[in-house]
Protein backbone atom coordinates (compact mmCIF):
# COMPACT_ATOMS: atom_id res chain seq x y z
CA UNK A 1 0.00 0.00 0.00
CA UNK A 2 1.06 3.43 -0.99
CA UNK A 3 2.94 5.98 1.00
CA UNK A 4 2.50 9.68 -0.20
CA UNK A 5 4.51 12.35 2.07
CA UNK A 6 4.78 15.69 0.26
CA UNK A 7 6.25 14.84 -2.54
CA UNK A 8 6.80 17.77 -4.89
CA UNK A 9 5.92 21.03 -2.78
CA UNK A 10 9.56 22.23 -4.16
CA UNK A 11 8.25 22.62 -7.54
CA UNK A 12 5.61 25.48 -5.86
CA UNK A 13 6.44 29.57 -6.95
CA UNK A 14 5.81 31.58 -4.39
CA UNK A 15 8.08 28.86 -2.56
CA UNK A 16 5.71 27.44 0.14
CA UNK A 17 7.61 26.12 3.48
CA UNK A 18 8.31 22.87 4.89
CA UNK A 19 10.44 20.07 4.17
CA UNK A 20 11.43 20.82 0.04
CA UNK A 21 10.29 17.59 -0.91
CA UNK A 22 11.01 16.79 -4.53
CA UNK A 23 10.47 13.54 -6.34
CA UNK A 24 10.98 11.21 -3.59
CA UNK A 25 8.58 11.11 -0.98
CA UNK A 26 6.87 8.11 -2.29
CA UNK A 27 7.13 4.47 -1.36
CA UNK A 28 5.06 1.44 -1.50
CA UNK A 29 5.75 -1.61 0.65
CA UNK A 30 3.34 -4.69 1.86
CA UNK A 31 2.25 -4.34 5.13
CA UNK A 32 0.81 -7.23 7.68
CA UNK A 33 -1.64 -6.46 10.30
CA UNK A 34 -5.56 -6.11 11.54
CA UNK A 35 -7.90 -4.41 10.24
CA UNK A 36 -8.48 -1.52 11.83
CA UNK A 37 -12.57 -2.34 10.82
CA UNK A 38 -12.22 -5.46 12.58
CA UNK A 39 -10.76 -3.43 15.90
CA UNK A 40 -13.00 -0.76 16.47
CA UNK A 41 -16.38 -2.38 16.60
CA UNK A 42 -14.65 -4.27 19.91
CA UNK A 43 -14.63 -1.51 21.04
CA UNK A 44 -17.30 0.21 20.06
CA UNK A 45 -18.17 2.87 17.66
CA UNK A 46 -21.13 5.20 18.80
CA UNK A 47 -23.49 6.76 16.25
CA UNK A 48 -22.72 9.82 16.54
CA UNK A 49 -18.90 8.95 15.17
CA UNK A 50 -17.36 10.74 12.14
CA UNK A 51 -13.58 10.64 12.51
CA UNK A 52 -10.90 8.70 13.93
CA UNK A 53 -7.59 10.78 15.24
CA UNK A 54 -4.38 8.95 16.09
CA UNK A 55 -1.77 9.29 18.97
CA UNK A 56 1.42 8.27 19.12
CA UNK A 57 4.35 7.76 21.04
CA UNK A 58 6.82 9.82 19.68
CA UNK A 59 7.82 12.98 21.51
CA UNK A 60 6.97 16.86 20.68
CA UNK A 61 10.41 18.57 19.53
CA UNK A 62 9.60 20.78 22.94
CA UNK A 63 9.85 17.56 25.01
CA UNK A 64 6.84 18.50 26.26
CA UNK A 65 5.46 15.00 27.02
CA UNK A 66 1.96 16.19 27.02
CA UNK A 67 1.64 17.81 23.89
CA UNK A 68 1.62 15.49 20.77
CA UNK A 69 3.28 15.97 17.87
CA UNK A 70 0.96 15.51 15.71
CA UNK A 71 -2.33 13.54 15.54
CA UNK A 72 -4.43 13.22 12.87
CA UNK A 73 -7.16 10.54 11.21
CA UNK A 74 -9.96 10.35 8.60
CA UNK A 75 -13.32 9.68 8.76
CA UNK A 76 -15.14 6.81 9.72
CA UNK A 77 -15.74 5.48 5.64
CA UNK A 78 -11.94 5.61 5.33
CA UNK A 79 -11.49 4.20 8.78
CA UNK A 80 -13.30 1.01 7.88
CA UNK A 81 -12.24 0.50 4.54
CA UNK A 82 -10.70 -3.01 3.66
CA UNK A 83 -7.27 -1.69 3.19
CA UNK A 84 -6.86 0.94 6.25
CA UNK A 85 -4.35 -1.65 8.70
CA UNK A 86 -3.19 -1.50 12.14
CA UNK A 87 0.16 -3.18 10.80
CA UNK A 88 3.20 -4.50 12.63
CA UNK A 89 5.15 -5.92 9.61
CA UNK A 90 6.76 -4.22 6.93
CA UNK A 91 7.80 -6.11 3.74
CA UNK A 92 7.65 -9.35 5.87
CA UNK A 93 9.45 -8.10 8.69
CA UNK A 94 8.92 -6.54 12.07
CA UNK A 95 8.28 -2.64 11.02
CA UNK A 96 11.64 -0.55 11.71
CA UNK A 97 11.67 1.77 14.15
CA UNK A 98 11.61 4.74 11.57
CA UNK A 99 8.96 3.27 9.95
CA UNK A 100 6.54 3.11 13.19
CA UNK A 101 7.54 -0.08 15.40
CA UNK A 102 6.04 -1.71 16.70
CA UNK A 103 2.22 -0.64 15.63
CA UNK A 104 1.39 1.55 12.86
CA UNK A 105 -1.90 2.48 10.92
CA UNK A 106 -2.04 2.42 6.87
CA UNK A 107 -3.95 4.11 5.25
CA UNK A 108 -3.43 4.28 1.60
CA UNK A 109 -3.70 6.67 -0.70
CA UNK A 110 -4.09 9.44 1.44
CA UNK A 111 -1.65 11.90 2.93
CA UNK A 112 0.87 9.71 4.72
CA UNK A 113 0.63 11.77 7.42
CA UNK A 114 -2.73 10.13 8.58
CA UNK A 115 -0.54 6.38 8.54
CA UNK A 116 0.29 7.23 11.90
CA UNK A 117 3.84 5.73 13.38
CA UNK A 118 4.53 3.82 17.13
CA UNK A 119 0.67 4.17 17.50
CA UNK A 120 -0.88 4.44 21.58
CA UNK A 121 -4.10 5.10 20.55
CA UNK A 122 -6.71 5.61 18.47
CA UNK A 123 -9.60 7.69 19.83
CA UNK A 124 -13.15 7.88 17.63
CA UNK A 125 -14.52 11.49 17.34
CA UNK A 126 -18.10 12.94 17.03
CA UNK A 127 -16.41 16.16 15.27
CA UNK A 128 -13.56 15.78 12.20
CA UNK A 129 -10.76 15.58 14.52
CA UNK A 130 -8.73 18.27 15.65
CA UNK A 131 -5.25 17.11 16.43
CA UNK A 132 -2.27 18.77 16.00
CA UNK A 133 -1.29 19.22 11.78
CA UNK A 134 -4.97 18.88 11.34
CA UNK A 135 -6.26 22.88 10.98
CA UNK A 136 -4.46 25.89 9.63
CA UNK A 137 -2.21 25.16 6.24
CA UNK A 138 -1.32 21.64 6.99
CA UNK A 139 -2.30 18.94 4.71
CA UNK A 140 -5.11 21.83 3.60
CA UNK A 141 -5.87 23.57 0.52
CA UNK A 142 -8.05 26.21 -0.20
CA UNK A 143 -11.95 25.43 -1.18
CA UNK A 144 -11.51 27.25 -4.25
CA UNK A 145 -8.28 28.12 -6.66
CA UNK A 146 -6.28 30.89 -5.90
CA UNK A 147 -3.72 33.56 -7.39
CA UNK A 148 -0.17 32.24 -6.36
CA UNK A 149 1.38 33.69 -3.15
CA UNK A 150 -1.95 34.81 -1.44
CA UNK A 151 -4.15 33.31 1.42
CA UNK A 152 -7.49 32.15 2.45
CA UNK A 153 -9.24 32.41 6.01
CA UNK A 154 -8.75 29.27 7.73
CA UNK A 155 -12.64 28.22 7.42
CA UNK A 156 -12.22 27.93 3.21
CA UNK A 157 -9.90 25.78 3.50
CA UNK A 158 -10.50 22.07 2.97
CA UNK A 159 -8.66 18.88 4.34
CA UNK A 160 -6.53 16.73 1.54
CA UNK A 161 -8.22 13.09 1.51
CA UNK A 162 -7.49 11.15 -2.06
CA UNK A 163 -4.39 12.40 -3.31
CA UNK A 164 -4.14 12.98 -7.26
CA UNK A 165 -2.64 11.07 -9.96
CA UNK A 166 0.77 11.10 -10.49
CA UNK A 167 3.79 8.94 -11.50
CA UNK A 168 7.44 8.60 -11.61
CA UNK A 169 10.01 7.16 -14.21
CA UNK A 170 12.40 4.79 -12.29
CA UNK A 171 14.90 4.07 -14.92
CA UNK A 172 16.61 5.14 -16.44
CA UNK A 173 17.95 8.07 -14.39
CA UNK A 174 17.84 11.52 -15.76
CA UNK A 175 21.32 12.17 -17.76
CA UNK A 176 21.38 9.11 -19.14
CA UNK A 177 23.49 9.10 -22.12
CA UNK A 178 23.54 5.89 -24.38
CA UNK A 179 24.13 4.74 -27.89
CA UNK A 180 20.98 2.89 -28.13
CA UNK A 181 18.57 4.86 -30.17
CA UNK A 182 16.01 2.44 -27.86
CA UNK A 183 15.27 2.59 -24.35
CA UNK A 184 13.38 0.53 -21.95
CA UNK A 185 11.68 2.71 -19.59
CA UNK A 186 9.88 1.90 -16.22
CA UNK A 187 8.75 3.22 -13.26
CA UNK A 188 5.71 3.04 -11.28
CA UNK A 189 1.90 5.20 -11.21
CA UNK A 190 -1.05 5.56 -8.50
CA UNK A 191 -3.83 7.46 -7.97
CA UNK A 192 -5.02 7.54 -4.54
CA UNK A 193 -8.42 6.13 -3.66
CA UNK A 194 -8.79 5.45 -7.67
CA UNK A 195 -6.73 3.31 -10.58
CA UNK A 196 -3.98 4.24 -12.84
CA UNK A 197 -5.79 3.41 -15.97
CA UNK A 198 -3.23 4.78 -18.77
CA UNK A 199 0.29 5.73 -18.75
CA UNK A 200 1.93 7.72 -21.75
CA UNK A 201 5.49 8.72 -22.33
CA UNK A 202 6.08 11.36 -25.01
CA UNK A 203 9.67 12.90 -26.23
CA UNK A 204 8.45 15.64 -27.92
CA UNK A 205 7.64 17.94 -24.96
CA UNK A 206 3.67 16.70 -25.42
CA UNK A 207 3.26 17.34 -28.65
CA UNK A 208 2.30 13.10 -29.11
CA UNK A 209 1.96 10.94 -26.86
CA UNK A 210 2.61 6.95 -26.84
CA UNK A 211 0.89 4.63 -24.78
CA UNK A 212 2.90 2.50 -22.12
CA UNK A 213 2.26 -1.18 -20.38
CA UNK A 214 0.39 -1.05 -17.53
CA UNK A 215 0.26 -3.40 -14.91
CA UNK A 216 -2.50 -3.77 -12.32
CA UNK A 217 -2.06 -2.87 -8.82
CA UNK A 218 -1.08 -6.16 -6.55
CA UNK A 219 -3.40 -4.93 -4.17
CA UNK A 220 -6.05 -1.93 -4.51
CA UNK A 221 -4.13 1.17 -3.67
CA UNK A 222 -1.06 -0.18 -4.21
CA UNK A 223 1.24 1.60 -7.07
CA UNK A 224 1.17 0.14 -10.78
CA UNK A 225 4.35 -0.50 -12.26
CA UNK A 226 4.73 0.46 -16.08
CA UNK A 227 7.02 -0.33 -18.75
CA UNK A 228 7.64 1.32 -22.14
CA UNK A 229 10.18 1.31 -25.15
CA UNK A 230 11.03 4.29 -26.02
CA UNK A 231 12.53 4.93 -29.76
CA UNK A 232 14.34 8.00 -30.69
CA UNK A 233 14.22 8.96 -34.38
CA UNK A 234 17.94 10.11 -34.45
CA UNK A 235 20.62 11.09 -32.09
CA UNK A 236 20.04 14.56 -30.09
CA UNK A 237 19.30 15.89 -26.32
CA UNK A 238 15.62 14.63 -25.45
CA UNK A 239 13.72 15.18 -22.54
CA UNK A 240 10.97 11.83 -21.89
CA UNK A 241 7.77 12.66 -19.66
CA UNK A 242 5.86 10.08 -18.00
CA UNK A 243 1.88 11.26 -17.82
CA UNK A 244 -0.85 9.14 -15.95
CA UNK A 245 -4.50 8.97 -16.44
CA UNK A 246 -6.94 8.17 -13.84
CA UNK A 247 -9.42 5.57 -13.84
CA UNK A 248 -11.72 8.74 -13.89
CA UNK A 249 -10.24 10.16 -17.40
CA UNK A 250 -7.58 12.52 -14.77
CA UNK A 251 -4.33 13.16 -15.92
CA UNK A 252 -1.43 14.58 -14.66
CA UNK A 253 -1.06 17.85 -15.47
CA UNK A 254 2.41 19.19 -17.25
CA UNK A 255 2.92 22.11 -15.49
CA UNK A 256 2.67 22.37 -11.93
CA UNK A 257 -1.08 22.89 -11.00
CA UNK A 258 -2.83 25.33 -8.11
CA UNK A 259 -1.02 26.94 -6.19
CA UNK A 260 -1.74 26.51 -2.21
CA UNK A 261 0.15 27.92 1.03
CA UNK A 262 1.06 24.47 2.30
CA UNK A 263 2.83 23.04 -1.42
CA UNK A 264 0.67 20.10 -1.91
CA UNK A 265 -0.80 18.52 -4.65
CA UNK A 266 1.70 19.01 -7.04
CA UNK A 267 1.15 16.07 -9.42
CA UNK A 268 2.92 17.56 -12.53
CA UNK A 269 4.27 14.89 -14.86
CA UNK A 270 7.75 13.35 -14.19
CA UNK A 271 10.69 14.17 -17.28
CA UNK A 272 13.69 12.92 -17.61
CA UNK A 273 17.05 14.31 -19.90
CA UNK A 274 18.37 11.24 -22.36
CA UNK A 275 21.09 11.92 -24.57
CA UNK A 276 21.54 9.43 -27.30
CA UNK A 277 24.92 9.90 -28.39
CA UNK B 1 -3.09 33.85 -45.44
CA UNK B 2 -1.08 33.66 -42.23
CA UNK B 3 1.97 35.87 -41.55
CA UNK B 4 4.25 34.26 -38.49
CA UNK B 5 7.13 35.97 -37.21
CA UNK B 6 9.53 34.78 -34.50
CA UNK B 7 5.93 34.08 -32.29
CA UNK B 8 7.19 33.08 -28.96
CA UNK B 9 10.92 33.38 -28.39
CA UNK B 10 10.64 35.10 -25.68
CA UNK B 11 9.87 31.90 -23.72
CA UNK B 12 13.27 30.13 -24.16
CA UNK B 13 15.42 29.82 -21.47
CA UNK B 14 18.85 30.12 -21.78
CA UNK B 15 17.73 33.45 -23.80
CA UNK B 16 17.85 33.57 -27.32
CA UNK B 17 18.75 36.91 -29.23
CA UNK B 18 16.85 39.19 -31.80
CA UNK B 19 13.59 40.95 -31.50
CA UNK B 20 11.84 39.41 -27.94
CA UNK B 21 8.67 38.40 -29.68
CA UNK B 22 6.15 37.07 -27.27
CA UNK B 23 2.25 36.36 -28.37
CA UNK B 24 2.06 39.08 -30.86
CA UNK B 25 3.93 38.72 -34.04
CA UNK B 26 0.90 37.02 -36.13
CA UNK B 27 -1.49 37.99 -38.34
CA UNK B 28 -3.97 36.84 -41.06
CA UNK B 29 -4.92 39.22 -43.84
CA UNK B 30 -6.35 38.76 -47.39
CA UNK B 31 -3.82 39.71 -49.98
CA UNK B 32 -4.66 40.33 -53.55
CA UNK B 33 -2.07 39.58 -56.25
CA UNK B 34 -1.03 37.54 -58.69
CA UNK B 35 0.41 33.68 -58.60
CA UNK B 36 3.76 33.48 -58.93
CA UNK B 37 3.45 30.00 -60.80
CA UNK B 38 1.56 32.38 -63.23
CA UNK B 39 4.21 34.80 -63.62
CA UNK B 40 7.40 32.56 -63.11
CA UNK B 41 6.85 30.54 -66.21
CA UNK B 42 6.52 33.19 -68.48
CA UNK B 43 10.63 34.48 -67.50
CA UNK B 44 11.34 30.53 -67.76
CA UNK B 45 12.24 28.21 -65.16
CA UNK B 46 15.51 25.74 -66.01
CA UNK B 47 15.09 22.16 -65.17
CA UNK B 48 17.70 23.10 -62.50
CA UNK B 49 15.40 25.45 -60.56
CA UNK B 50 15.43 24.18 -56.80
CA UNK B 51 14.69 27.82 -55.36
CA UNK B 52 13.18 31.21 -55.30
CA UNK B 53 15.11 34.27 -53.49
CA UNK B 54 13.52 37.62 -53.53
CA UNK B 55 15.40 41.10 -53.48
CA UNK B 56 13.63 44.12 -52.22
CA UNK B 57 13.99 48.08 -51.91
CA UNK B 58 14.64 48.35 -48.43
CA UNK B 59 18.10 49.80 -47.31
CA UNK B 60 20.84 47.75 -45.55
CA UNK B 61 21.62 49.71 -41.84
CA UNK B 62 24.90 50.28 -43.06
CA UNK B 63 23.37 52.32 -46.00
CA UNK B 64 25.43 50.23 -47.95
CA UNK B 65 22.77 50.30 -51.08
CA UNK B 66 24.69 47.09 -53.29
CA UNK B 67 24.39 45.16 -49.80
CA UNK B 68 20.40 43.47 -49.27
CA UNK B 69 19.44 43.45 -45.81
CA UNK B 70 17.81 40.61 -46.21
CA UNK B 71 16.97 37.66 -49.25
CA UNK B 72 15.41 35.02 -48.29
CA UNK B 73 13.64 32.13 -50.38
CA UNK B 74 11.18 28.84 -50.88
CA UNK B 75 12.02 26.07 -52.63
CA UNK B 76 10.08 25.58 -56.06
CA UNK B 77 7.70 23.79 -54.81
CA UNK B 78 6.47 26.24 -52.61
CA UNK B 79 6.72 29.03 -54.78
CA UNK B 80 4.96 27.36 -57.23
CA UNK B 81 1.89 26.53 -54.56
CA UNK B 82 -1.34 27.97 -55.81
CA UNK B 83 -1.63 30.23 -52.32
CA UNK B 84 1.75 31.80 -53.31
CA UNK B 85 0.99 35.43 -54.28
CA UNK B 86 2.94 38.64 -55.53
CA UNK B 87 0.53 40.79 -53.93
CA UNK B 88 -0.78 44.55 -54.29
CA UNK B 89 -3.79 44.41 -52.21
CA UNK B 90 -4.06 43.82 -48.48
CA UNK B 91 -7.70 43.62 -47.21
CA UNK B 92 -8.95 45.32 -50.32
CA UNK B 93 -6.66 48.25 -49.75
CA UNK B 94 -3.30 49.38 -51.11
CA UNK B 95 -0.82 47.39 -49.25
CA UNK B 96 0.62 50.26 -46.86
CA UNK B 97 4.09 50.99 -46.71
CA UNK B 98 4.93 49.08 -43.34
CA UNK B 99 3.55 46.19 -44.85
CA UNK B 100 5.61 46.09 -48.26
CA UNK B 101 3.98 48.74 -50.89
CA UNK B 102 3.84 48.25 -53.74
CA UNK B 103 4.71 44.47 -54.10
CA UNK B 104 5.29 41.69 -51.86
CA UNK B 105 5.52 37.58 -51.58
CA UNK B 106 3.04 36.14 -49.73
CA UNK B 107 3.90 32.81 -48.70
CA UNK B 108 1.42 31.28 -46.38
CA UNK B 109 2.73 28.70 -43.29
CA UNK B 110 6.14 29.47 -43.25
CA UNK B 111 8.12 31.71 -41.00
CA UNK B 112 6.94 35.49 -42.37
CA UNK B 113 10.32 36.55 -43.40
CA UNK B 114 9.79 34.27 -46.62
CA UNK B 115 7.58 36.76 -47.28
CA UNK B 116 9.49 39.53 -48.94
CA UNK B 117 8.50 43.50 -48.75
CA UNK B 118 8.74 46.24 -51.30
CA UNK B 119 9.71 43.42 -53.96
CA UNK B 120 11.75 44.45 -56.54
CA UNK B 121 13.58 41.36 -58.08
CA UNK B 122 13.33 37.71 -57.50
CA UNK B 123 16.03 35.38 -58.45
CA UNK B 124 15.37 31.39 -59.60
CA UNK B 125 18.60 29.49 -57.74
CA UNK B 126 19.81 26.13 -58.69
CA UNK B 127 20.94 25.69 -55.08
CA UNK B 128 19.23 26.61 -51.81
CA UNK B 129 18.79 30.44 -51.92
CA UNK B 130 21.87 31.95 -49.76
CA UNK B 131 20.85 35.42 -49.19
CA UNK B 132 21.00 37.22 -45.67
CA UNK B 133 19.22 35.53 -43.25
CA UNK B 134 19.20 32.60 -45.02
CA UNK B 135 22.29 30.63 -43.08
CA UNK B 136 23.68 30.59 -39.63
CA UNK B 137 21.03 30.52 -36.98
CA UNK B 138 18.46 32.59 -39.19
CA UNK B 139 15.31 31.03 -39.62
CA UNK B 140 17.14 27.49 -39.19
CA UNK B 141 16.92 25.58 -35.92
CA UNK B 142 19.42 22.10 -35.50
CA UNK B 143 18.80 19.01 -37.53
CA UNK B 144 18.13 17.39 -34.65
CA UNK B 145 17.55 18.36 -30.79
CA UNK B 146 20.55 19.84 -28.26
CA UNK B 147 20.81 20.86 -24.55
CA UNK B 148 19.77 23.65 -24.15
CA UNK B 149 22.32 26.98 -24.53
CA UNK B 150 24.43 24.54 -27.10
CA UNK B 151 25.69 25.47 -30.10
CA UNK B 152 26.11 23.32 -33.39
CA UNK B 153 28.23 23.04 -36.16
CA UNK B 154 26.38 25.37 -39.36
CA UNK B 155 26.26 22.42 -41.52
CA UNK B 156 24.07 20.66 -39.17
CA UNK B 157 21.10 23.54 -39.32
CA UNK B 158 18.12 23.05 -41.39
CA UNK B 159 16.22 26.00 -43.06
CA UNK B 160 12.63 26.81 -40.97
CA UNK B 161 9.94 25.37 -43.94
CA UNK B 162 6.08 24.95 -42.05
CA UNK B 163 5.58 26.16 -38.95
CA UNK B 164 4.42 24.47 -35.84
CA UNK B 165 0.66 24.04 -34.98
CA UNK B 166 0.07 27.27 -32.69
CA UNK B 167 -2.99 29.29 -31.11
CA UNK B 168 -3.88 32.26 -29.31
CA UNK B 169 -6.46 33.31 -26.84
CA UNK B 170 -7.98 36.67 -28.26
CA UNK B 171 -10.82 36.77 -25.78
CA UNK B 172 -11.00 37.95 -23.09
CA UNK B 173 -7.39 39.41 -22.69
CA UNK B 174 -5.28 37.98 -19.47
CA UNK B 175 -6.28 39.26 -16.18
CA UNK B 176 -9.81 39.67 -16.55
CA UNK B 177 -11.78 39.78 -13.62
CA UNK B 178 -15.70 38.95 -13.87
CA UNK B 179 -18.84 37.81 -11.67
CA UNK B 180 -20.03 35.22 -14.57
CA UNK B 181 -19.22 31.67 -14.09
CA UNK B 182 -19.61 30.84 -17.42
CA UNK B 183 -17.08 32.71 -20.52
CA UNK B 184 -17.50 32.73 -23.98
CA UNK B 185 -13.72 32.67 -24.90
CA UNK B 186 -12.45 33.08 -28.50
CA UNK B 187 -9.07 33.39 -30.69
CA UNK B 188 -7.22 32.08 -33.69
CA UNK B 189 -5.38 28.60 -34.62
CA UNK B 190 -2.82 27.58 -37.58
CA UNK B 191 -1.02 25.04 -38.31
CA UNK B 192 1.53 26.41 -41.16
CA UNK B 193 1.19 24.04 -44.18
CA UNK B 194 -1.35 21.78 -42.88
CA UNK B 195 -4.63 22.25 -40.78
CA UNK B 196 -6.20 22.45 -37.55
CA UNK B 197 -8.13 19.57 -36.73
CA UNK B 198 -9.02 20.21 -32.83
CA UNK B 199 -8.85 22.95 -30.69
CA UNK B 200 -8.98 22.26 -26.94
CA UNK B 201 -9.09 24.06 -23.21
CA UNK B 202 -8.22 23.51 -19.87
CA UNK B 203 -9.20 24.96 -16.79
CA UNK B 204 -7.04 22.55 -14.52
CA UNK B 205 -3.40 23.09 -15.68
CA UNK B 206 -4.11 20.42 -18.07
CA UNK B 207 -5.88 17.52 -16.11
CA UNK B 208 -8.43 17.58 -18.01
CA UNK B 209 -9.58 19.61 -21.81
CA UNK B 210 -12.55 20.61 -23.34
CA UNK B 211 -13.15 20.54 -27.05
CA UNK B 212 -14.02 23.75 -28.61
CA UNK B 213 -15.79 24.86 -31.92
CA UNK B 214 -13.35 25.45 -34.33
CA UNK B 215 -13.81 26.82 -38.08
CA UNK B 216 -12.37 25.91 -41.13
CA UNK B 217 -10.03 28.44 -42.48
CA UNK B 218 -11.69 30.87 -45.10
CA UNK B 219 -8.80 29.85 -47.57
CA UNK B 220 -5.76 26.99 -47.25
CA UNK B 221 -3.46 28.68 -45.26
CA UNK B 222 -5.26 31.40 -43.55
CA UNK B 223 -5.89 31.13 -39.56
CA UNK B 224 -9.06 29.34 -37.97
CA UNK B 225 -11.31 31.00 -35.71
CA UNK B 226 -12.37 29.12 -32.49
CA UNK B 227 -14.90 29.80 -29.66
CA UNK B 228 -15.80 27.71 -26.61
CA UNK B 229 -18.14 28.31 -23.92
CA UNK B 230 -16.05 27.86 -20.61
CA UNK B 231 -17.62 26.94 -17.44
CA UNK B 232 -16.07 27.54 -13.90
CA UNK B 233 -17.48 25.26 -11.18
CA UNK B 234 -16.71 28.15 -8.32
CA UNK B 235 -15.53 31.47 -7.46
CA UNK B 236 -11.43 31.47 -8.03
CA UNK B 237 -8.20 31.70 -9.70
CA UNK B 238 -8.12 29.99 -12.87
CA UNK B 239 -5.69 29.74 -15.71
CA UNK B 240 -6.97 28.70 -18.89
CA UNK B 241 -4.96 27.38 -21.67
CA UNK B 242 -5.71 26.83 -25.46
CA UNK B 243 -4.50 23.98 -26.94
CA UNK B 244 -4.44 23.25 -31.07
CA UNK B 245 -4.13 19.69 -32.83
CA UNK B 246 -2.61 19.93 -36.10
CA UNK B 247 -4.11 17.24 -38.89
CA UNK B 248 -1.29 14.90 -37.99
CA UNK B 249 -2.66 14.58 -34.71
CA UNK B 250 0.38 17.00 -33.28
CA UNK B 251 -0.50 18.21 -30.52
CA UNK B 252 0.66 21.98 -28.74
CA UNK B 253 2.62 21.58 -26.35
CA UNK B 254 2.10 23.11 -22.65
CA UNK B 255 5.72 23.71 -22.03
CA UNK B 256 8.29 25.49 -23.94
CA UNK B 257 9.59 22.81 -26.60
CA UNK B 258 13.11 21.95 -28.08
CA UNK B 259 15.58 25.03 -27.33
CA UNK B 260 17.19 25.66 -30.33
CA UNK B 261 20.05 28.85 -30.63
CA UNK B 262 17.97 31.57 -32.25
CA UNK B 263 15.21 31.05 -30.11
CA UNK B 264 12.51 29.37 -33.36
CA UNK B 265 9.31 27.21 -33.26
CA UNK B 266 8.29 27.91 -29.63
CA UNK B 267 4.27 27.04 -30.06
CA UNK B 268 3.83 26.15 -26.17
CA UNK B 269 0.09 26.82 -25.26
CA UNK B 270 -1.22 30.23 -24.97
CA UNK B 271 -2.86 31.37 -21.49
CA UNK B 272 -4.85 33.70 -19.81
CA UNK B 273 -5.78 34.15 -16.04
CA UNK B 274 -9.17 34.86 -15.02
CA UNK B 275 -10.16 35.71 -11.58
CA UNK B 276 -14.19 34.43 -11.19
CA UNK B 277 -15.31 36.82 -8.62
Amino acid sequence: MLECAGNGRSGFYPATSGNQWSNGAVSCAAWTGVRLRDVLPRVGIKDDAVYIGYYGKDTHLSGDTAKPPISRGVPMRKALEDETLLAWVMNGQDIPVLHGHPLRLVIGGWPASVSGKWIDRIAIRNKIHDGPKMEGNHYRVPEFAIEPGSQVPENQMRIIESMPVKSVITYPKTGAVTLQHILELRGQAWAGDLQVSAMHTSIDYGATWQACDLQPPPNRLAWQRWTTQVRFPQKGYYEVWARATDSQAVMQPMVIPAWNPGGYLNNACHRIAVKIA
